[in-house]
């Protein structure tokens, strides 16, 4: 996964978490998009704890600079929407496994949003994706990202292809 | 179910309902408050289209007079605990069903929230109650209201009873 | 988490149990309450086991000086549903998660009360929220404790941005 | 359907609904004892808004000259385990599909019963066969009730064998 | 736990499970009849994998003397049906957590028999429930068998309250 | 969806439905197993009610010519397992919508089988699936049957090429 | 919702649909997106009919001027996926209920993608979200289309508190 | 498990996992075609990394003599389904818990396939059973692999009926 980063990206991303106990999780958001070369700005922010923080933070993120949002959050997660709400820039949420019910509750709170506000949402406890996910927002107009989400797709894949090919080393 | 009401409430109940298309649901706790003497104020207002009206609304609700707010939404339903974390009044959610998943989205985005800011949480569509609750909060310390539940809790009695007896003349 | 308690609210609230076994979960609960200055009764009783004992505790719980009742069960969670048939103070009901099925069999046996017989229903296992609703229910006529209520809120709020501000420099 | 009854069992069943709503339902329940020869009593008695009446009744059941309880619900389905606490005749719990949830938050309100209180449950709407499970219990003494399941038994298997050829006509 | 027992039930409770590695779970049954005197006769026999034996078994339990069948499978749980179709008798159903869904799918294919073939349906591992049904249908007629019920509900019901005092003294 | 069928299949597929009310579902299959020129025996036969006759159909089947059975069953659906114990040939199961809970009780009982009988389950009422993979089976080896498929999947992409086509101009 | 469009986006979005059937639902992105200016190709492409042009689609979508895929598929939803395994482009999956289970199968099948491969997944049936955030992600660097989403977040407000107006009309 | 295996079968089965992570699930199905004479080729390609691979895979397979493909994937399963869409031959499915959902995911994401592609689909992890399918599928027209699985189907009921014995010892 080494991989030389010549340039930042013109625009950055911000990781927004319910929770620190989030962290561990979104963890895996903030790693790809530093290994795609893009700028991060983390925080901890509430729905319901920092509401007022939360709302300022998502009306002036275009402004600050920021493509997307990402927004991880568990149980009733109301964080991607709250945000969302207040910005027209993509969001992204991330339920995240917290309650007794796998995340369901998590994914439902997410991604059942009403007419006219969406949030991108992606798998449970699915923080790379919301990362590359950013990135590939990012990468619609930058080449340099989107070059690098292909440099990425290929290694994959390759991969992918190796671990084949060890398989048939140790089954053979 | 026609009843006097003698004097009103000293505190008024908020219904706030995420769209207008959820009117005929809370319908039931308007004309349920209603019936039990308590003054009502009833809004639109959208945790994600009006947040900072809602939340606007939440904060100075006590200040207003308010006992109680109720809250209706469907889907990823964020409104009630939008409104919950800016008051320290109860906030009751109603899960409305209004998607394709039965109100099980809505009934998990109301009740399954993170500590510290709780929703009374009733059943899907369970506006009735939702009313009902509310009453039994201002009830605690008005002894009127008190007395006018204990009342209906009477009435359903004996409807069950009278319906009961009908049943067994019919099926006699 | 460290406060005064300068005087105890008027009125108690009683915190039910439906086996010894929830104590570990409704132990948030009544240190909550405790936490609030608000008195707090506590009791093993069944709706199935125990169900006379359960009826007469909410039948004469108003008169005892309770504001709320607080119950927590698991799996076909009927105790609050039970209490709450026998009282018209307000009856918040905690889902425990206490088989196989992640607390969801608790939640809807809580929360789809029929008409007439609401139960304010919080998150399953959700006993600190079940407190504070308690707590605001006693608030909206007790300025002691509502204001108590708004300091917790505040210091909540404080935390979440002191938990930001070591996130940075743990990031930074 | 036609059959000739000679002679009724010594035990009857009780048959009770939550609300009268459910009497359609609970009509394959009351029509197939009736067909066995086994002696109903109908009722509608609910947990929650007559819950003293359900109490004594299941607790002078036995001494009545019933076999069983059974027992139909929709929703959070008290009954039948209210009822259930307050005998150690069977109960046979129905769980009625009256809510938006498709009769799942009754099946398990029904159903995860705790331990030491028996709901003996049936599919959901499943009001014939709570009759036949009735029906049963009696026959495991009554021969002439166990002679009119075996009867009946032999029935089902001819009317599907009757359809069977049936549909070689038709297809052929 | 202790009692005596004086005279064994007339009739008997086969336990039935579809795999010896039920046995954990199916121990309760077990337990819980012999501590009421009724005979158990325990067999690992499978609806996929000795049906002809199964089905011979159910249809010949009521002449060997057999009250009940108790049937303890897992996953798409055919066990209690299949006895179902092959006898008159009460078959119960114990939904085994044997796979990743929670028991979810035992659960289903145990309770949402078709129209004709009833099977008494217990909680999710709900062992010591199916036995005590198993020893209320004994009891309908044996009087023996009820009153040692109805002791056995009077110890639980001491229990709570004892729990309640020892709770006491804990909190106070 | 015109075809020639210029030679039948060596081997013809047996398609079994619980009830006659099931056949609606099932007519999918039987057409599409005709336009394919593979042979088809139908059959109402019940795991349930007549269990000896289905037990015995599946144990001759492969003497009898078959390649497959196709079993239709709704609610807890153990005709396909029932079958599939009593045969070494591939049992499809079609899990059938027949009771309120939308498919779910049909699909987890038909597809959660236990180690060691194995059914092929397609989708809820996926009736033109289970014919298509009744003839994948017999095309394994029969290369008529494995060309019509064939030519089957080419029509199949022609008529989403030419909507592609009618909704240029539609939109156009 | 008239508006005037006076310059086309520089970008474009395909909207893919699984099945012709999917059309009425999809046409709420299509409409929304035209109305934001940006221009729209729509196409019926399946993952498993045509794999080979919506591999290809996909492939070539960043060198014919697209933005965004929006990929619309009900049951076992793989379009968006399948999609998304070939460009780098961000992927919309709008879930479409089109099977017995509300929708839910295809939620899961779009938004629980394995880790390098995201599905941006919007609600059940949330074409117009969809639509909303390929607009979005387009206005990430189009100053033209982030100020109509503006304009557009201002209209949704101004119509709610209109709605407000005529509750309080009808109700006062 | 021990046994001799005289010859080969003509066909072979292809067992393809979506990540080397599933190959301890599927280490099952390896074991039990070996088990039963069958050859098995194993590989690791992913609907989503390898798409190009996998369709190459499923396209040719017919030709390089296999019979059916086994497909294991976990969240939301598309592998299997990939497969299907590029070959005639049956492509039996295994749902494989690798989320925080249990599984149902995979389960839904695999069996709800549309018109026209079937996924044969086995329980949950349900390795073996998706070998003993495949097994069948060949069995149907080779003789030596179907004797093989009715000496398998023998000794599985041995099996039971050895441990029922024990059963007895041990608990008489």
């Amino acid at each position: 996964m080494e991989r030389e980063v010549s340039e930042l990206a013109d625009k950055k991303v911000a990781v927004i978490m319910g929770s620190d106990s989030d962290l561990p999780v979104v963890k895996g958001a903030i790693d790809t998009l530093k290994g795609l070369g893009i700028g991060v700005e983390v925080h901890v922010m509430s729905a319901h704890r920092t509401p007022a923080l939360a709302c300022e933070f998502a009306a002036s993120a275009r402004d600050h600079g920021f493509a997307a949002i990402i927004a991880a959050a568990g149980k009733a997660a109301h964080l991607a929407g709250v945000l969302a709400a207040h910005t027209t820039l993509p969001v992204i949420g991330i339920p995240v496994k917290s309650s007794t019910l796998d995340g369901l509750d998590a994914l439902l709170a997410t991604v059942q949003m009403p007419s006219g506000i969406p949030v991108a949402t992606v798998a449970i406890d699915g923080a790379q994706n919301a990362a590359i996910l950013a990135a590939q927002i990012i990468g619609v107009t930058d080449a340099e990202v989107a070059y690098k989400l292909s440099v990425r797709k290929e290694e994959m894949k390759q991969g992918v292809i190796e671990k084949d090919r060890k398989l048939q080393e140790q089954l053979g």
